[in-house]
């Protein structure tokens, strides 16, 4: 019997979808799921008379059908599931056979799973796959990191399967060694989750502020997608907003306004905690989807807190040109702090990151594709070692000339009640990291003053540090057990 | 020999002013530190002639020489050093004996050793310190939690030595099992980081918008000072303010801006995350120090992003008085984040908060020590069940009146690139607490229409999920293994 070039374990949507488009680009496939009965409704439905797609009913079966060294593909759950499956492959697997965790595992998990298997000659692949149910399908972008040496031996399958960018360059590379390409993934998800609210944002002002209909709205995203925000969550937006219930009204208007989230989001924002990098815009993002969820709350809390709105007297095409300025910089401003975390990560973990191919693997296949990751693409082709994309010279012009619609903007918003946690965290960032003097000499002074924590001088060289006994009590003892 | 009510362990500057403290308060201790010549320092100089304070140079002698049940204080640094005492302790004691950690410990930690000594009949205190060198000397603010076998034995002294309300009441009480203490003591340390970012922020618009001198700036909060606003920490900015360098100029503006940090902050930050609790003022606070931390980024880019900055043509005084009014706003805003978390950490850890309780707390002793808590106690003494402070007839009132000058505040500040992170984030969460409808919808669209992770509808009972098929391609499969 012949051999399979290919396994895949667990067939909900994006194991389904990843191993019809394996099997598309020529490969033959094993799939196995838990439960038999998702198999064969997979055998009988979409993957039906396909030929070199072997179904299987037991992990030894499964094992047995595939080519050698193995590639195996576990698109399962996330967490235990993880483990269990790796636990059950084992006794069946040979020397030098490949594991590849395709699901949205926690980078940290990947690190362990990629070290114990070494030890065991498995060589293991954590692999990012974003792109949904239709890039799984189509084309996905492929995120993989873990064991080196498995990356000659499933390369071309994955470029093949993957996404390619306008000019034909697949969206998978090697990201990096151990974790590397989960928390690229991740990293991916918390820009994702900031893209998301920005639109959001944007949406709301539109809606609450200048009053646009569903169809000028939807126009107005349609419209922006030709310009620097073509991507692919404008142009759903667009779609999404134009689309009618059955009744003929909008049916984004009876979506419920909780929105939920499924962790990696708020994983990008502990290791930003984590790490002191001020990755700000996707930790609001991942706030305001919490604030959300609060439903019943705020609807008691509108009764009790309220604002007078004013009515907006200013021009309506004007604050919407702001509106695309705003979204511009403020987007730009969130990938550059995701590069920023990137950047530590890579110290942190001992990851060589090449961030102009990092940009490649978003740039087509997954949620965040956009021709706007061309400009980075470009800024860190030209300087790989720049310390943050926004002082490239195309995105410090960008800002620049941006900047005051997107002042504009927020202020606008702030005026009329229309939270704007994102649009105008990123702007604080900005105007935080552009200022050669920050007030953080006075919270330094406070430190100093009620813990002893001692400061640096403007006039001293970095590194020695200084106590000002400021009360007149208390003596000149720095601080050794008290923590602020 | 007369043995000693109480041991300390750990002479850095909080150990010997608690010390010295529980002395004042007729309490006899000995002490005991890694180091001898530590202590032989404490004993000739601060400690001179005390009586019933004794040294001791091993820690057996130490243990020894402790009335039992022998209760033990650990000031010491937090992390494995604990771990490190606490073993090298265990040998010498007893059942029944009581240790208690003054340390910042990680409540997890606080927790796990709670639990581990418990199965040695060992009585453990995670405690909560604060108020600096001054509040360990004269009275600190106390937050125990832990062992609650062991608070009978040690409410007295710890009542005794705490700081007291200006109604006499300690700053000193129970807060709930094993971690709780040390968590209360991790949300008032967050606590802190956003007040001073928030005084940061006013003194930055203060100073580059308005121009005042440092003498003006430190009359506008010694006037603040009377108000609503009297706190520690508003007293304090005003003293740096004042304070000259030997060359007779401000020392503020001498002190480096990059702001240091010990972890408090960013713990409240993961904290909030994990949570799913949206305290942003908070981490926006320890973003803020992030980002000031970036100062040869900061000049660097400070040259290659520039804004064209306008003159302030307002009104001074009337912009002092809105800043004031945006002070108070977010201000509350923050605490009202801070016990959002507080309500979600009892139900995740199982513990009973009482939050007028921890309220009291934090009114003196601390760093966070204000007036403003009366009105907390308040509010939740009258209600305390109410879901959220900002709810409180007080509070909504206070708010609703502020709400106005605070967003003149953010427009001006936004308008003149003064970065506002903490004051505007705290904003962004009003206005979404507040809105009985967010663009949530929108999201949850997004999510469905990539991602196929259904929705819920505003005319459909909560827990019914709808799934669109918005290309028309796709099919009805619901997500499973993808995660967004």
């Amino acid at each position: 019997m012949q051999k399979s070039d290919v396994g895949l374990i667990g067939l909900a949507v994006m194991g389904q979808n990843l191993a019809l488009n394996i099997n598309d680009k020529g490969y033959s496939i094993s799939v196995y799921n838990r439960s038999d009965s998702k198999t064969r409704e997979f055998i009988s439905g979409p993957a039906n008379k396909r030929e070199n797609l072997l179904a299987t009913y037991s992990i030894e079966d499964f094992v047995a059908s595939l080519e050698k060294p193995r590639k195996i593909i576990l698109m399962v759950k996330a967490g235990e599931v993880v483990d269990i499956f790796i636990e059950k492959l084992l006794p069946h697997l040979e020397e030098g056979d490949i594991i590849i965790d395709g699901g949205n595992s926690y980078f940290k998990d990947t690190i362990r799973r990629t070290k114990e298997l070494e030890k065991k000659s498995i060589l293991f692949i954590g692999m990012g796959v974003s792109g949904g149910e239709e890039g799984a399908r189509k084309g996905p972008s492929l995120m993989p990191g873990g064991n080196p040496q498995a990356w000659p031996q499933v390369k071309n399958i994955l470029t093949k399967i993957a996404a390619k960018t306008p000019d034909g360059t697949a969206c998978c590379n090697w990201v990096g060694n151990d974790g590397a390409g989960h928390y690229v993934k991740m990293v991916h998800n918390g820009i994702e989750y900031g893209d998301m609210q920005l639109i959001a944002e944007t949406y709301h002002i539109m809606k609450d502020i200048l009053a646009l209909s569903y169809e000028e709205m939807a126009d107005t995203f349609e419209k922006w997608n030709k310009g620097i925000l073509n991507s692919y969550l404008i142009e759903i937006t667009a779609d999404i907003l134009r689309h009618k219930d059955t009744d003929g009204n909008p049916l984004v208007e009876k979506i419920l306004d909780a929105a939920g989230q499924k962790g990696t989001g708020k994983w990008t924002g502990i290791e930003a905690l984590d790490k002191g990098v001020p990755v700000s815009l996707i930790v609001e993002a991942v706030f305001a989807r919490a604030i959300s969820s609060f439903k019943e709350e705020r609807e008691l809390a509108s009764t009790k807190l309220s604002t007078n709105r004013q009515i907006y007297r200013g021009d309506k095409q004007h604050l919407l040109d702001s509106l695309e300025a705003a979204l511009i910089a403020a987007k730009a401003t969130s990938y550059a702090q995701g590069f920023m975390l990137l950047r530590e990560a890579a110290k942190a973990y001992d990851w060589q990151l090449d961030f102009a191919n990092i940009a490649t693997l978003w740039r087509a296949g997954c949620i965040i594709r956009s021709s706007f990751l061309d400009s980075i693409i470009e800024a860190y082709k030209e300087s790989p070692d720049i310390p943050n994309m926004l002082l490239a010279p195309y995105f410090a012009n960008l800002i620049t000339k941006k900047q005051d619609q997107w002042r504009e903007v927020i202020a606008t918003a702030v005026q009329h009640a229309i939270p704007v946690p994102a649009l105008s965290s990123a702007l604080s960032f900005l105007d935080s990291y552009k200022s050669n003097r920050l007030p953080a000499n006075l919270i330094q002074a406070q430190r100093d003053y009620f813990g002893a924590h001692t400061y640096e001088r403007t006039d001293k060289p970095r590194g020695q540090f200084f106590h000002t006994n400021w009360t007149g009590e208390g003596g000149n003892t720095t601080s050794g057990a008290y923590n602020a």
